[in-house]
């Protein structure tokens, strides 16, 4: 989806050099649209323009390229040019797009940015990929609890341009422990009383998560208390930085995605689906495919086990696909309801047994739908009425075993402290897979006599 | 997940009508904590707690209790204090809550509100769901572009308590056409200069969405321009309403939940799995299990014709699971990674080409793997090493059958304005059950001789 609209435009005016159209260019539109139309450019042509643009319109229009053509610039063009940038980007964002460029350049990048915006990409890049930690940004407004209104104002109106948020106002003392949060619409209403101090608006009782939590406890804490930010604070309620909405925003839809693949036994990918090589896509989904192939191979020897039944009763052979599917297909739909139900907090460890005790009925009223079809099917294509009971009482047993294998394995996961999601429903299919055969096999056995 | 601690203690100060305590646990915490303590009351009791709690802090605490209590305190209890409660809700939040209130109940509520907010909520009624027009709030601040800085600040102060969001300011002209955004950080920075006018920092460059605009692209355009709230307009470019942050995160959380149970083919559910009843969970998950289970069912049917031939060859039997797990596996890692590169707009239908020959490559090298390990097992198990290649070579063809589908079908329904997540998974599967018999079988008769 590539904006051409203005292309030939563009690169006209950088060949002519004609400085007053590219500065009304980089100001005229957001810098979001101002990206969007710059998507055709290469690095180096986008980098020129943005030579126009006043440093921090420049931050905000780089920051909406996308990660491949950023990545490439700070790759390719003039390192101290460059540091200078990477100084104006919002810290979380920064510490980001660094993880992905060649750790040499970033090693050459680093001496040239300023101490302390050095210091503090050093200190978020220590964090580990998926915390708190590692998602927040340490730009944020914080307040002695004994600032008046007026003053408060003041200070917000002095440095407004270069916070990530101005939206909530964290009250700190002076070793910088978190004590609570004045929101700028409480200021705001408090104007008409301008020599109230901070303490008197102050709320005490603040969510905030500490900068080791899991990433997505975060996307439900804020889901949750309807926040616009966060505080990350660590294991002393010191204040280290806030997490903000379009931060949650992107990780909800990164970790929705990283769910769904994992619930079609696709590892995660890093990068978008077009972007990511076929050799790295290969390997995470081969690598899944092929688990669940020594699975069902499994089903391949647990068959050679009956072949004289299946050689005496062929009409069985009939309904093998049937079986598996019935099974794996219960199965999969227990799973992704116990892994949605957990990721949205609707349902917790505690509620087990309620959970196995559901999805044993849901197998009962299901397995009952399908025996019901099932047995009118078979009574066609088996031998005879009683040996087509089969098909019935196998449906009804492994519907129940694919909704309770689908609903105590996450469950199971869970508790091991690993994520639902991974690897549940393969684990399933695989099972189920197998399961199916075993027990329509020793159906078959127990109904159809064999001598011979 | 009841919090319990508080509850003898509240139930106690119920009985003792203690008014001062009571007030003071409706005012100590903030709103969120407040719900939270009250979750193990029954509706009636919550409701006599809130009586303690001044009218705008009791619809935010009203606000954070669970749906089912909401709607059960509307239902029963007193019809003109609920009125109030509900006058005083904000538009969205309101809308959403009256649509599960019994209808005789609403009609009777509704002569109780006043006037203004009576006429907002019946038209915000007539979105149909799932639109931006039915998310919406319609309490949102509008100005003049000649206000000043001053001016509107002095505004803002006085309208803060009631507005949804105060941090962006919709310039709208007489006829509320929207004309420009000015964020609240602007302002803020602008108070060194309280004469200047709005016109003079209005960003006339403002992304908004249609009031019929489905909610699924209202949050992909929150989300690539990082925006706090969204104005809605209608096709006159009207300003009718915004869609704020945490609107948008609800809406972001159901979709993600929606998509993954239409993977895992289950019709979403309205409510909590734990909420749902069983007969409607049973139907959700019935109707698609049947859809299924018929599709299966022809995989019976065709088996039925190639009775003689696996009679004859009866090693093929032992494949038959293997092969069609194969074929689904490899199509639902296809079509769930193309589903999620659309919803997260990675892909748009004119990449159709480049995603079908990348699927066709990752097919040829996925089936290729899985041959390679499927024949060596074959050889195994068939009769001779020659017709043992039966296995590889249906193993490479239901392989790329699997990845194309899934891949095909998803972009189909795109293009026929379906939702791609919408059945793409179920049809890859059936399609690739009864397709992977078909190619099998169809190997094994070409390859293998079968003179009577």
């Amino acid at each position: 989806m590539i904006n051409t609209l203005y292309l030939p435009e563009l690169r006209e005016m950088l060949s002519e050099g004609n400085e007053e159209e590219l500065r009304e260019f980089c100001t005229a539109l957001n810098p979001a649209r101002t990206a969007e139309f710059m998507e055709g450019l290469s690095a180096s042509e986008a980098w020129r323009v943005l030579q126009f643009a006043d440093p921090s319109v420049r931050e905000q229009i780089f920051n909406f390229f996308e990660e491949e053509k950023q990545r490439e610039i700070l790759e390719t063009q003039d390192r101290s040019q460059v540091a200078s940038l990477v100084a104006d980007m919002a810290p979380d964002d920064r510490v980001d797009l660094l993880q992905e460029v060649d750790e040499h350049i970033v090693e050459e990048l680093l001496p040239l940015i300023p101490f302390e915006e050095r210091r503090d990409i050093l200190r978020l890049r220590a964090y580990p990929e998926g915390t708190a930690g590692a998602v927040m940004t340490t730009e944020v407004a914080k307040f002695s609890e004994n600032l008046t209104v007026k003053e408060t104002l003041d200070v917000l109106s002095r440095e407004a341009e270069e916070l990530e948020t101005i939206y909530y106002l964290y009250v700190v003392d002076d070793s910088d422990h978190l004590r609570g949060v004045v929101s700028t619409r409480q200021l705001v209403t408090a104007l008409p009383r301008p020599d109230l101090r901070l303490s008197e608006l102050v709320e005490t009782d603040v969510v905030a998560v500490n900068a080791m939590d899991d990433q997505e406890e975060v996307t439900q804490t804020v889901a949750r208390y309807d926040l616009l930010a966060i505080p990350v604070v660590d294991k002393e309620r010191v204040m280290l930085g806030i997490i903000t909405h379009d931060d949650v925003i992107d990780v909800m839809r990164e970790e929705a995605t990283e769910d769904a693949h994992r619930i079609a036994a696709v590892e995660p990918l890093d990068d978008d689906y077009l972007k990511t090589p076929l050799l790295t896509l290969s390997r995470k989904r081969g690598m899944w495919l092929m688990i669940l192939f020594f699975a069902a191979l499994l089903t391949a020897i647990a068959l050679d086990q009956y072949e004289a039944t299946l050689k005496r009763v062929t009409w069985l052979v009939l309904f093998i696909p049937l079986v598996i599917s019935s099974g794996g297909n219960s199965g999969s739909q227990s799973a992704t309801l116990i892994i949605t139900a957990l990721a949205m907090g609707h349902i917790t460890l505690k509620d087990w047994s309620r959970v196995v005790i559901r999805e044993l009925l849901m197998g009962l009223v299901l397995g009952g739908f399908l025996s019901i079809i099932g047995y009118a099917c078979a009574v066609i294509l088996a031998d005879t009425a009683y040996q087509a009971l089969v098909i019935p009482i196998t449906l009804m047993l492994v519907v129940i075993c694919g909704t309770l294998c689908g609903s105590i394995l996450p469950l199971l996961f869970q508790r091991l402290g690993l994520d639902p999601a991974l690897m549940s429903n393969p684990f399933v299919a695989g099972i189920i897979d197998i399961a199916g055969i075993l027990i329509y096999m020793t159906v078959a056995l127990a109904m159809i006599p064999m001598e011979g």
